[in-house]
């Protein structure tokens, strides 16, 4: 039966399409952050769909959006699938919406076969991965293996000034078809479609990676405080220039971070100037560093290392730096049983694959902690992702939903 | 008849402490930049002490604003006292208020002595000298000496997205009491009061700076486009990191740019990342070099080192540099016969002085070009300015008040 099932290739396109027009930007990207308007557009575009197929739709409090077609024995916990729909301010039209879309592909071609499954299947679109607008990113599945919503969050805030939960309950109320249910509940499984936002695969020219595991990534939050003074009147001995500080400190980990280790990730994403007048020196710099590595050891060496190098550069300036961990997420790695069954879909599709580590972070991470899960990746053109110009070939976004098919079918024959 | 003339030090500090409540911060600073409901607001003050004493108010199409007492041969030019209003966005209470609220004290204690004057007196408040919000500074003495408002400042916007031209009409609507007068008029002198902006008064124990020139100031802003990408999945051969850039170019800079030269000034005081995510290497930076020197030759040389620093960066990283001048003042010296009347009013009132070049610009440079001009100095305790622990010492204050009275008289004698 298996073998006689497959996906819509046509339809899978036509909504990554239409999706991508909801926030879409003149230079074919997307923006559609988190709880975002544009974020509520989609999600009810998706939900919509759904319930013209029939089937239901509910969210738990951190809004992340569910879509379910039962089983023949519903009290069964459902096998699960899916990614997430907000993007990067300046993102493409594949990171998130790919998974999740061909998540949903995955249901209707069961739907259209009428294929019952033993079990039910639901289809998941998780809230903020990106954590561009509101920090940290993953929230909504870190949410679902804690079963509870973080105390620290009700007073977060946005980069755009957003209360965060204002937003979740606008982004919940948006959307009364959906049925409420708690936060957190049991998994048979999970699998998660996802474009590499790398090179690798398009390099060897592998159509299908299946992942096995997710770097580590630390997000540091750096502070230099100085003393905001004119810049053409004071001369260099009465400075505390904490630009000159940041400059000083970062340079050296350029030089070494990533040259001295392949497998690091070293990237200062942001940063943020006050009081910000051409001819005045600063009074405090902040700016952001994103750390990876595949091991924690290596982690905490490379933090150690900023902490180093900025509290050595500010005391040569004057100055004061506090450096802070605003997000970590320890290394893991994912359930054999669904990688064979991931090796037996691609199989019996007689696609070629290879075994990977994921540079980024998903939300299979942390639904990883509370069931069994793991990714399928399809290639990135010349790896780039959080750019408007990201691009999968179309026969790789079919691929990808095929594979997600079957392994999925595979699952539910595992569990049977 | 001079010597029995003198300042109202008690009025005169009133009104500083009343002018810093316009705009003022919790922190004790001043935030009233130019051409803002704040710059407006202390405008209307001003005008509104100025009517009340009889004095005619004038405003001109750059909103500098002025205030005339009239002398025995009203035809003949006036002779010009004054600074400017506005302020930093985290400014301090005394650079530019002190200058021009002290010009205004000496035309009331003129008015107080009924001292008549061979030809008329004006204060004068300059639009947007600091150039923090609608860049460049020294906008209305600029307009002043040119007698024309550029054409390039006809679609010039703000940092808050204001088009200036739009901010400057509603200024110049906000106060209909002043009389409408065209931009640019022949005056016989100008004399600026000012904070010094620099500890080296207040180190020498010195209460009164003569100024003899201003420092040559040059503004450049460097762009440095390079390519989003995703943090955690793009090795370092796939990079064009416009940060890791910036940071290479910047870091020798700070170490050889002021410590080789001690007249150099060599500050960054913007930086700006796009798109801004801690999880995105950067598209672009963009930031401003601010750059001072009393020689223009010294200022090319340390303008061509920034180039090449950045272009080599830029190269070096994947991405590419455009560096352009966005403001350039060369240096400027000052009239010697208002120096020699200087002298005179510090010697007849028996005040310890020193000649000396100004770090900062200022609006007195932009008139010096069509008029006999000069700058006294007051100390600023601990050289701190564009900041809101700003501070003069209420005796300099008052000194340097009666500084600009008796140079004033002097200027006035001189050209009997």
């Amino acid at each position: 039966m298996t073998s006689r099932t497959t996906v819509d290739g046509k339809r899978l396109l036509k909504r990554l399409d239409d999706f991508a027009k909801i926030g879409g930007t003149p230079a074919g990207g997307v923006n559609r952050q988190a709880l975002s308007v544009e974020d509520r557009g989609s999600r009810r575009l998706l939900a919509e769909l759904a319930l013209a197929r029939g089937f239901r739709v509910f969210q738990d409090p951190m809004a992340n959006l569910f879509i379910r077609r039962e089983g023949l024995f519903p009290q069964r916990p459902p096998f699960v699938i899916g990614s997430h729909l907000d993007s990067q301010p300046t993102g493409g039209r594949f990171d998130g919406a790919l998974g999740t879309l061909a998540a949903f592909e995955v249901m209707e071609s069961l739907e259209d076969a009428g294929i019952e499954t033993d079990f039910p299947l639901e289809v998941v679109a998780w809230t903020n991965e990106e954590g561009s607008r509101f920090a940290p990113g993953t929230m909504g599945s870190m949410a679902f293996a804690a079963g509870a919503i973080p105390e620290a969050w009700s007073d977060l805030r946005g980069r755009d000034g957003a209360l965060f939960v204002d937003e979740l309950e606008a982004t919940l109320k948006a959307l009364p078809e959906a049925e409420m249910r708690p936060l957190g509940f049991p998994i048979t499984g999970y699998l998660e479609l996802h474009i590499e936002q790398g090179p690798s695969l398009e390099r060897e020219n592998i159509p299908v990676g299946i992942v096995y595991g997710i770097q580590g990534t630390r997000w540091l939050e750096v502070r230099i405080d100085g003393q905001a003074a004119h810049a053409g009147t004071t001369a260099l001995e009465f400075r505390r220039d904490p630009m000159a500080a940041a400059v000083t400190a970062l340079e050296p980990l350029y030089r070494s971070a990533m040259p001295g280790d392949p497998r690091a990730r070293f990237t200062v994403g942001r940063f943020a100037v006050e009081p910000g007048s051409v001819n005045s020196i600063p009074g405090s710099v902040t700016f952001t560093v994103d750390l990876r590595h595949p091991e924690t050891n290596a982690i905490d060496d490379l933090e150690e290392r900023v902490r180093q190098a900025c509290d050595n550069a500010s005391k040569a300036n004057g100055c004061q730096s506090t450096t802070r961990q605003i997000f970590d997420m320890p290394p893991a790695l994912f359930s054999d049983d669904l990688l064979t069954c991931l090796d037996r879909a691609a199989a019996s599709l007689g696609l070629k694959t290879k075994r990977m580590l994921s540079g980024a972070f998903h939300d299979a991470l942390f639904v990883s902690r509370v069931a069994p899960a793991a990714m399928i990746f399809v290639p990135c053109r010349d790896g780039l992702s959080h750019n408007e110009a990201e691009y999968v070939e179309p026969a790789h976004s079919i691929e990808g939903a095929r594979m997600l098919l079957a392994a999925t079918l595979e699952a539910f024959a595992a569990s049977a």
